[in-house]
């Protein structure tokens, strides 16, 4: 099981490697998203990618077990978006993201958007080549997950803290959730987001718009 | 892989069936909890411990990747309990359980809880050997959960909505919650319950006291 599993692994590797320079010289920005499910990653992006798509070309990838709800729910914002329904599986892999590619010509794209299977365990040790992974973690999950997840924090660049509207009736200890996120990842950047109010959006676009370089030195920060 | 996999699940089943005939044996109602990270597991179990160790012998088993925090949370209630870390391993599986239990005197437990690890995906494919398997879903989550990962509902016998207290922050829609369940799975009974204000729990716990035969009866209904 181990062996088998070190092979695709390092398949997907490859084939993520092979992506990441097709995005680069496309120069399409490729931003990933996980989360538990019910994090709120479908309705993050949808506003994403409302808003981005006012100044640039955006599209959207969706992971699903089952369903296309996903999808349909993302087209509302008038971006490109194809569904990828999985089976059993419980994370995209770099196939996968390939295959959906296939009929879509990336130099027409500014932002590519992933959105990965709600699972905190098996998306981390899929390389999709993406520039950016977002973890989020809602603020009705409790404090803990970093600590119990560690691998998808590490495998992340951004944690993203979701549901901040919901924040006082889940009774949330903030400044023990942020103790986590960078107890397991010193220097983590982390942004607080409620995509129902709006707060910290903004913050949010802004960052995944800076430039490449910004963002590798707001990660060493 | 499917091959490789194949082979792991059918000897995880030959094991949960061994597994199943010990509990029997033995007089030991198992009752496994299965839910995304974040939905209220932990929380859920310290109460159900607290209250049904004061007329019967109680112990949880409890999985996660890392961290003992949550067995040293369930043990506050006063019940025997063990911590199974699993590593990169995104769910329990019958061995790991055989193994936490080599030195539990089983005709010494009335009860005995199993925690999953936090994944809608991974542990639905695993029979622990239990009687009876919740699946709880948090009303912070959205209704469209069962409808994305309707395998988890199918192989669960009993659908737990928790974190009722916040159902009115969150703004779920709990009719169509029901309506997604019964969808993939008529017929589920479907408990609510808040472990925070302790709405539903008194009839929650007497679901699971009741005897095997009206929990058959319940089910078929």
């Amino acid at each position: 099981m181990v062996e088998v599993r070190r092979k695709v692994l390092k398949e997907n590797d490859l084939l993520a490697r092979r992506l990441r320079d097709r995005f680069q010289s496309a120069g399409t920005r490729v931003i990933s998203l996980v989360s538990s499910p019910g994090s709120g990653k479908t309705t993050l992006l949808e506003r994403l990618l409302t808003d981005l798509r006012q100044d640039n070309r955006v599209a959207a990838l969706v992971g699903d077990l089952a369903t296309e709800n996903d999808a349909a729910r993302l087209a509302r914002s008038g971006a490109a978006v194809k569904q990828i329904t999985t089976g059993t599986v419980c994370h995209l892999d770099a196939g996968m993201v390939e295959r959906a590619l296939s009929d879509w010509p990336l130099e027409e794209l500014d932002y590519l958007f992933i959105e990965n299977v709600g699972n905190l365990v098996c998306p981390s040790s899929f390389d999709l080549g993406e520039d950016l992974r977002l973890v989020l973690v809602s603020t009705s999950e409790g404090e803990d997950k970093p600590l119990k997840y560690p691998t998808i924090f590490n495998t992340a660049d951004v944690a993203v803290i979701t549901k901040l509207d919901m924040a006082e009736a889940a009774g949330i200890d903030m400044d023990l959730l942020v103790q986590n996120i960078h107890g397991v990842r010193p220097g983590m950047p982390i942004m607080k987001v409620s995509a129902r109010s709006g707060r910290g959006i903004s913050e949010l676009e802004q960052f995944l718009t800076s430039t490449r370089a910004d963002l590798k030195a707001a990660y060493v920060q």
